[in-house]
């Protein structure tokens, strides 16, 4: 079922999820000449308006998931929360790129720290909390360092969604409440000096290309802005995209894969550590639309076509700033800055901490 | 009716035609936030893949055109052959940019000529040949330079379709047998050096943007390459602009104008005569896509939708080059190409003379 050649202009890429990524994902498509045909439960779907094709059903409904499939020549998501089960019902019948593992391991923090872990790669501790009485032991082992500490649930987090931050004993409680008293994670919280993420793509022949790496700053735990180039010296660039591809390889993963990372430390000493991965396109790097010959989205849809990789050098420098909420009314000052690229989702209503769209604000054409 | 704020995110594009035009600007829209209805007539329309939605209906079925113009906020055309009274109706009813006006004599070569003459821009020697009998006079005014001339139909002649040179007395009827006798110019064949385009926004306030002026190669009468920058002078270029800023203005224009011009001679004394207008967005501009920080597409979409234009500014030096039927087959190759990005139109066919996609490589990246 798995053709080693890429699939020719005309084919039909399938893709789970209807928002921002699979709309900036569709017209990627479009530009190769590739059609997309969209899957994603009811609500607001802005992928479909830029998609030849769509299907609006829950996860679990498989007679809609079979004439997906047969409808389409790959299938791809633009979200990481899908059910397992109803990728591994299309994986069966047409090939997932990237493949089931890939989104089991994402949507469980635990899975995903053991993995980096296992990968010799450095993580912050961590320990499962699965009920509250398990808090207290691992708040000893994880405050080892004299750290404060972040509860987090295991699955469904995202956004600063579900997490809460434990800095004395009397936190515990309340943390454990607030996060829903649900399987969680306690993690060390990491005194970073910078946030960075590697956004590697891999072939179907196991080839890697990456982009730049970006530095990512947020606000009220959203990403706010991506800035490239990072402050971190080539050599901690190069080990971050190191870790990328380490993590790339076992998942034999096919696609674009972001890996969030912390740097603790300035100079080429400086540490990195294991955040979180998403396996597909991401926010912080969406300025490689107007700065790459080749963006994020055209690299995930070439894998996943099964095209070669496209070229990811970056031809300027670039600021990129989400617009959420109520930052969207910005949207005639900034359409009229020189340097700036306006980029709208096309939701039908804006809400307290929804990505509307983003700006990328071109610094310097690099020669 | 005539809005002078720009249309907000969530607004609605009416597009009159479904080609790759269409296609192309849909996507612009799209990343801005604004929907696109497509309005065409059946057959391939590869816009509507990319598209909210799209009314199939013929450019006569007022009904149709009745409720489209219903839906959308403003109307645009990606073809300029579409029906005048088409046009009227619409703008009888919803802003219509560009006007009436720039469809009407964009679709009559003599109609073109005599408006560039009027603005006292150099134009070929030309005369109507309305039938036979008229031929003979007209090719002694046009023969006046001792140059072979060519034969055109006034109307809907494209891709160097219903054209035929007359190089001496026997080929005169032949011409005129060649073009279906119907009503015509005659102009003189130019020897030109080359031939260039220019490519002019403009604004709802009357402001004016240029791109750099491509050169273009056809090749059988079609456009082969643009190529950026052009080998004329910066005078010669600024001289080519204002011809299109003359233009544009005088048709009071809405939108991206494309003015494709003879270069005669070299350096700073090259002149440049009129060839012909396309009230649209251009082949010779879609090289704008990847070598400037907004393609003509977005352009002509900012200006249609009331925004303020975009800075045209060119980061890379580029070679456009068309695909053209079976030219469509070395995909892979130019997949491979590491300065080359690839662009598709979904065309379900492919056939001789037919545009399916086209290739920009990036040559070098400006600083």
């Amino acid at each position: 079922m798995a053709p080693e050649t890429p699939l020719p202009p005309g084919s039909v890429i399938g893709i789970l999820g209807g928002g921002q990524l699979g709309r900036m994902l569709a017209m990627a498509a479009a530009e190769m000449g590739l059609a997309v045909h969209i899957f994603s439960p009811p609500g607001d779907n802005p992928a479909t308006d830029v998609a030849r094709s769509a299907t609006i059903a829950a996860w679990d409904d498989t007679a809609a998931l079979e004439a997906f499939a047969a409808a389409v020549d790959v299938v791809t998501y633009e979200f990481e929360n899908i059910p397992v089960a109803t990728a591994e019902f299309l994986a069966a019948r047409k090939l997932l790129r990237p493949g089931v593992r890939a989104l089991a391991v994402a949507q469980d923090r635990m899975n995903e720290k053991e993995l980096a872990r296992s990968l010799d790669i450095d993580v912050p501790l961590f320990a499962a909390v699965d009920a509250a009485s398990e808090l207290a032991g691992a708040r000893t082992f994880v405050g080892l360092g004299g750290r404060h500490a972040i509860l987090k649930t295991r699955r469904l987090g995202y956004d600063g969604k579900g997490q809460a931050v434990i800095r004395s004993d009397d936190d515990a409680a309340a943390a454990w409440r607030a996060i829903g008293g649900v399987p969680a994670i306690l993690e060390e919280m990491i005194p970073f000096t910078r946030e960075i993420s590697v956004l590697v793509a891999r072939g179907i022949d196991g080839s890697t290309r990456a982009f730049d790496v970006p530095e990512n700053r947020h606000r009220h735990g959203i990403l706010d802005t991506s800035t490239v180039p990072a402050s971190v010296t080539p050599g901690v660039a190069r080990r971050a995209i190191a870790i990328g591809e380490t993590i790339a390889a076992e998942l034999d993963y096919v696609g674009l894969l972001a890996v969030e990372l912390f740097v603790v430390g300035d100079g080429d000493d400086a540490a990195l550590l294991f955040n979180e991965i998403a396996p597909r396109v991401h926010n912080s790097g969406h300025w490689t639309t107007d700065a790459c010959l080749v963006s994020q989205f055209e690299q995930h849809i070439r894998a996943v076509a099964g095209w070669p990789l496209g070229d990811p050098r970056r031809h300027s420098d670039v600021v990129m700033t989400n617009l959420i909420g109520a930052d969207a009314e910005t949207w005639v000052s900034v359409a009229n800055e020189p340097d700036a690229r306006l980029h709208f989702y096309g939701k039908a209503e804006s809400r307290p901490g929804r990505k509307m769209g983003h700006v990328n604000r071109i610094r310097r054409m690099a020669g």
